[in-house]
């Protein structure tokens, strides 16, 4: 939660998003208890919240255990769809995908969290469950040390201040590279056998988002992902930058 | 807006949610006044959700203009991840859409409307900006119709009912064809040029979901989509409905 600024604020719109983004993958279905217990609110209020819901068709209910409903999609696409981003971005992320052979992704910075809005992805056998909306610490995943390297040095400072567990120096040092080279790599850092490189994507020359391909320690060399595959991803970024121009929001 | 069952219902959080839905693609920023003007409310009011979904991270402004955050899709994407039926589906509709060289995608039924949970788009010049999330009537849509012969027969009625403009003797018609056949066409009635063939997903033995494949009249016969098209769109939705009986949720 955040603070209050004012009297202004309503405690209770508030509340009622709380008890929307506590249901997730981990946990699609809840009781009353459930959700009362993940949001902090008392029984009685979590029951008033999941009834509004419920009558406002974004909630279902079977009398025990409560899940959302494809109505909550309304509110995420209302952002999705003002977003020219993701359908300039996808042609381009689709021939990347296919010239070699991974899957390719765009995201956007949320606060400390990259979010991702467009990807293609590509058949695996261990398949990384990312989907559009899929948010990742910015500090931890090579779209993320694109993005921050574009911030203000304060706020690059602040988000790498926040991230508990990771070694701050070097992830300095990491977002510092990739301002200057125009792209970056992070292997395995956030996952054991997992390797990928990002790139800025900018209209009217200020960062608007990343791209990455990301690969396996199985498939891929450093070297290639190096040498043959930030290559392509810095082409492709400047591709869809240079269409970004010429489109609306 | 939805009748009050009770005095429980919680009307600040309905409204908060109503100032989310009123941007989008058509209205992506919006002052006070425009926000005030798509909601019904009052300007005093409308100022105070404005500024509690700001203080919150949902909303963004200049001190004029509000727009929503990425931090909104944290909302759809709760239900979206708890969705297994996105990820069943997409590599079987990457195969299809290869084969066919035309987009497809899967939907779920929300209330009168189908709502698309995956899309494997296939670069045209003329794009169709269909995206995630995106919703149209289903008494007008191929997978729409296919949903909607599934229900029964008192909403199917119903959902038809509530459709104005529409032909109902002949959506009829074509809604009880699509469950006696198994799979629906719909020719240049959502749109001139456009023409797609749906079939139903199912998981022990009820009907989940739907696909499709969209093409134009100018690539695509009639004949060549109910010849060719529907019989690999039908067996891809085995497919699919076979993966789905595997899986959870």
């Amino acid at each position: 939660m955040q603070t209050e600024p004012s009297s202004e604020f309503i405690q209770s719109l508030a509340r009622g998003l709380d008890v929307i983004t506590a249901f997730s993958a981990e946990r699609p279905e809840m009781t009353l208890s459930d959700v009362a217990q993940a949001t902090g609110l008392t029984r009685a209020s979590a029951r008033r919240f999941l009834l509004t819901l419920t009558t406002l068709g974004y909630m279902q209910t079977d009398g025990r255990l409560f899940s959302l409903t494809p109505h909550v999609l309304r509110l995420g696409f209302s952002y999705l769809s003002a977003l020219s981003l993701p359908d300039v971005a996808r042609p381009h992320l689709e021939r990347l995908s296919q010239r070699l052979g991974e899957s390719t992704s765009a995201s956007v910075l949320d606060g400390d969290d990259i979010v991702y809005v467009a990807r293609v992805p590509v058949r695996r056998i261990m398949a990384v469950g990312i989907t559009i909306g899929t948010r990742f610490p910015a500090v931890t995943t090579s779209m993320g040390r694109v993005l921050l390297a574009a911030l203000p040095p304060a706020e690059t400072d602040a988000a790498i201040e926040h991230s508990p567990q990771i070694d701050r120096d070097a992830v300095r040092r990491a977002v510092a590279d990739a301002g200057t080279q125009g792209w970056c790599i992070v292997d395995q850092e956030l996952e054991v056998g997992l390797r990928s490189a990002a790139a800025p994507l900018r209209r009217a020359g200020s960062v608007v988002g990343a791209i990455n391909v990301s690969t396996s320690t199985a498939t891929t060399t450093l070297e290639r992902l190096r040498d043959e595959f930030v290559p392509a991803l810095v082409e492709t970024a400047a591709a869809i930058s240079s269409d970004l121009e010429r489109t609306g929001s």
